[in-house]
């Protein structure tokens, strides 16, 4: 794509994980990018943090956005936002929406950039959501972005214009490590676990899916991870 | 309606404004409330919150929920939360957005509203939205809040079901004062200025909007007003 198609501006949400920083390599081959990241009281807010500069610096973004969703950490409800809550084993073939589910949280994502999006005049908004390989949460299914995207087009100025992407939406973990290698993703840099803030549990849901993605696509995980006990 | 159907849960979304008080006094009838309150770095915050807990106190309600949404003032593009933006004075009768329209705004009420429907268990959120009446902000529309409420269907879980309710989205100022009275609203308790914190301005589009509503109802407006210069 030429360099004036590459000037219009798309905001990625970039939590850090594996997901967001291979739709952030998507994205980047087509669009100016700014980041946009909310932190909302999950466990592993300020390592995911660290992730998000480290991949923000290494795209070179100038525009960044960090925010705290106090309204989930409030709201509660989910292993990953209230202390109360264990965060659970994997358990990646049980039916059912896992404890870790936080209640209709990517709207709250999706407000937070859509609002950006409009004050900046971006005309996309890229999410890392992946249906099929996620855990079930139902604020992942293709259908709901639909539906929101449809809620913001009706909410926002008659002149503003945004689409909502999803490029992962029905990839598989194995698919979506390939895809950040070919495109020279920094992989190295992202962080998915839910439970720890040093070395990877390798344990958690989070990290099973991971795992058995780069297991999938025959590739090594370069990050590192807690010696089993 | 009986003591028992009374018992159901709602969610009644209570800035502290005229609308959000006669919205409380019409989910009052038939439901138990849980008020939620969202300051997003809005100039009146403090005031608003004040008329928030003198509203819920009159309605003896026991679940409060008073949240920030840091993102709004953060993303800004509004004179409600961007203090180089000036407040401008009433041009009722202008077309286009005002300056005062906070981009989204309401998609992140609306959220938090149903993450803590979903904790709590509530099947109904109240909104005094109003789309005739207000300053054409695109979120206060009908077909916007059935979008949104689609949204919710699909971004939830399957056994959550949560619908949204604007009782006075096509009612004109004058007649939402008139229910207000009617159904005993402490309309003294509440609050509408964007501009000041202390006395009303009389001024802003939102006092010239209740001061023409209580005008056109033959009504006196039961709060105090700053005396014009």
């Amino acid at each position: 794509m030429s360099t004036v198609a590459k000037r219009e501006l798309a905001i990625v949400l970039l939590s850090g994980g594996l997901d967001s920083c291979v739709t952030t390599a998507i994205a980047h081959r087509d669009y100016r990018l700014a980041f946009l990241h909310l932190a909302y009281g999950q466990r592993t807010a300020r390592r995911e943090l660290r992730a998000f500069h480290a991949i923000a610096d290494h795209y070179q973004a100038k525009e960044r956005l960090i925010v705290g969703l106090e309204s989930l950490a409030k709201i509660g409800g989910s292993a990953l936002t209230d202390p109360s809550i264990p965060v659970p084993e994997a358990a990646l073939d049980q039916p059912g929406i896992p404890m870790s589910y936080v209640p209709f949280r990517n709207a709250h994502l999706l407000s937070s950039a859509a609002s950006w999006a409009e004050v900046l005049g971006a005309g996309k908004i890229f999410i890392g959501a992946v249906e099929e390989d996620s855990s079930g949460y139902p604020d992942c299914r293709a259908e709901f972005f639909r539906a929101f995207e449809a809620a913001i087009a009706l909410g926002t100025r008659p002149e503003t214009s945004i689409q909502l992407l999803t490029p992962l939406i029905d990839k598989q973990k194995s698919e979506i490590v390939r895809i950040g290698r070919e495109l020279d993703a920094p992989l190295e840099l992202t962080w998915s676990c839910y439970k720890s803030s040093e070395l990877a549990c390798g344990r958690c849901d989070s990290c099973a899916l991971r795992l058995r993605g780069f297991d999938s696509a025959g590739l090594e995980d370069p990050i590192p991870y807690a010696p089993e006990i």
